[in-house]
């Protein structure tokens, strides 16, 4: 196949997505200026094909993604992008296609945020395609959000609703879930795209800083990763399943079947989660709305370690899970 | 295979590599506040097992290589490192003996050089190992050094000895390349050494700042690389391949074979390139020796584009070629 040198890529495909401090991906590093006497936040996480998407997946989405995901722990930390760098590990059958869509979908999602290239590198695999983003963001000194610092009284919130990537990832098998009959082509469709295409909440980010506590990203699942930000507080805390925010499709599954604990322990929401001091939610909220992010309180930290669920008011007995991509 | 899962993993082996920045690697992202008005530089390299390592190879070799090669570009911008973030993709098979020796060679790479581990993440695959690294480093304000910046009339200089690590490579290959013989057991170690265990000089990287005004790191060949860098400069220049320093192992395989091709074509040296203004030369052969690098000038700056290489006072026609890992 007739394919462009290392070189050529570069300057074909990455070399348009790159920010100034990028110089055009010609030298051997980025050089970049972070903002007068802000803290930097530093984030890698990989995609690799069967274990985050479908090596079939449109390449745009894929492209999406696999930023998205980077830009999703920028957005819980209070970090506003200031750009990644990439690795991309090509398997031997790749096409001019395939990377020119893959770099239209990196590109869509580096705009929306204003997260530009500044450097990477494309090694070839004999394996799956694997991509490597590092994002960098910034916060004012010492305004980084901790996972660890949520405090007894705190609210629990989430943005969005929750379970929608699981029952997207569900529907994207071979094998037909039982609730699948009982939604419309476009409720699954609606569900795929959110299984595709994280929606990163960096918009919240300034005011994430002002209101939240302590934050993570949802990203393996709502009840595992808040037992983990509980855990990681030495706190504890009751999350009342009835107030976790479902979308309209989620609903209908719902409604067909009870795939809740699939919900509230399947991955790839990339929505924010939260410790917010009562006091705080008010103007928190009135932020998000502003921004036309919904935002829900989900529960509340308590003193006692341990991650309580509540369903119909009776405790819910199923243990907090992770979805695992590792 | 009882093996732990990722939080325990990250607890037991990579936690203990992390500087303060990493937050214990408790959190989703890393916190780092870099030294006050240096610009930052950044650049990432990744490896893959069957391209730029042998899967056989020990595995603390293939951590220091891993953050060697990714230090040594920091050092040819002269930076300072501070930190680099890690993305491991582990095949099927790996065990807590290899995972434990691997983190070993990266953690001797990040203390000796000053560049703690700072974030991550650890993903599997069904395809080959794969580690992808983000180094950053910082460099006194409009002081890193480019690779596009060389000017007719500067001197060409290169650290320490070059070609030994395609010599390496050649030996670590099943068919035993013909000069092989003329070589002793001590002799070839020492080439295997070279291939497998990158020297970053980051140490050079202050007086680099001061001396030269355009540099890279040789990782794909000097004359490949030095091309490229002539190029990035839009000016051509004089390679004199007599001068081209070569260790004593190296010495004796030309003794056998007339290996000069392989020597500055191959990949893996990891020394430093420079175009250096001939008043700065003494101050930055003088810093040189005080640190025990070697520094040799092998060449001139001209500002008729090309580059041409002299041996023996004639023109020597092979054309200047990189090694590609990609």
């Amino acid at each position: 196949m007739d394919r462009p040198g290392e070189d050529e890529l570069i300057a074909r495909y990455f070399a348009p997505l790159a920010g100034p401090a990028g110089l055009g991906l010609l030298d051997d590093a980025a050089l970049l200026s972070p903002p007068a006497g802000c803290d930097l936040v530093l984030t890698a996480d990989a995609v690799v094909a069967g274990s985050h998407f479908f090596p079939a997946d449109p390449p745009t989405s894929i492209g999406r993604k696999a930023l998205g995901v980077n830009l999703s722990d920028l957005a819980a930390k209070g970090a506003d992008p200031l750009g990644f760098l990439l690795t991309l590990a090509l398997p031997g059958g790749w096409t001019e296609a395939w990377l020119g869509a893959f770099c239209e979908g990196l590109g869509e999602s580096a705009s929306a945020h204003g997260c530009p290239l500044l450097g990477g590198d494309t090694v070839s695999t004999s394996g799956p395609l694997a991509i490597s983003i590092t994002a960098l963001g910034a916060v004012p000194p010492g305004r980084m959000v901790r996972r660890t610092t949520a405090r007894a009284g705190d609210l629990i919130c989430v943005t969005g609703t929750i379970g929608d990537a699981a029952l997207g990832l569900a529907l994207s098998r071979p094998e037909r879930p039982g609730w699948a009959g009982g939604l419309s082509a476009a409720q699954r469709d609606a569900l795929v795209d959110r299984y595709r295409h994280p929606r990163p909440r960096t918009a919240l980010a300034a005011a994430l800083r002002e209101g939240a506590r302590a934050a993570m990203d949802v990203s393996d699942g709502l009840t595992g990763d808040l037992a983990k930000m509980l855990r990681a507080g030495d706190v504890g805390g009751v999350l009342d399943l009835d107030r976790v925010p479902l979308s309209e499709p989620a609903r209908a599954a719902m409604a067909a079947s009870d795939v809740l604990d699939l919900l509230v322990t399947g991955g790839d929401d990339y929505e924010l989660l939260m410790a917010v001091p009562p006091e705080r939610l008010p103007a928190l909220a009135a932020a998000a709305a502003r921004l036309g992010i919904p935002l829900a309180t989900v529960g509340e930290v308590r003193a006692e370690t341990g991650l309580r669920q509540l369903r119909g008011g009776f405790a819910h007995t199923a243990a907090p899970r992770s979805f695992s991509h590792f």
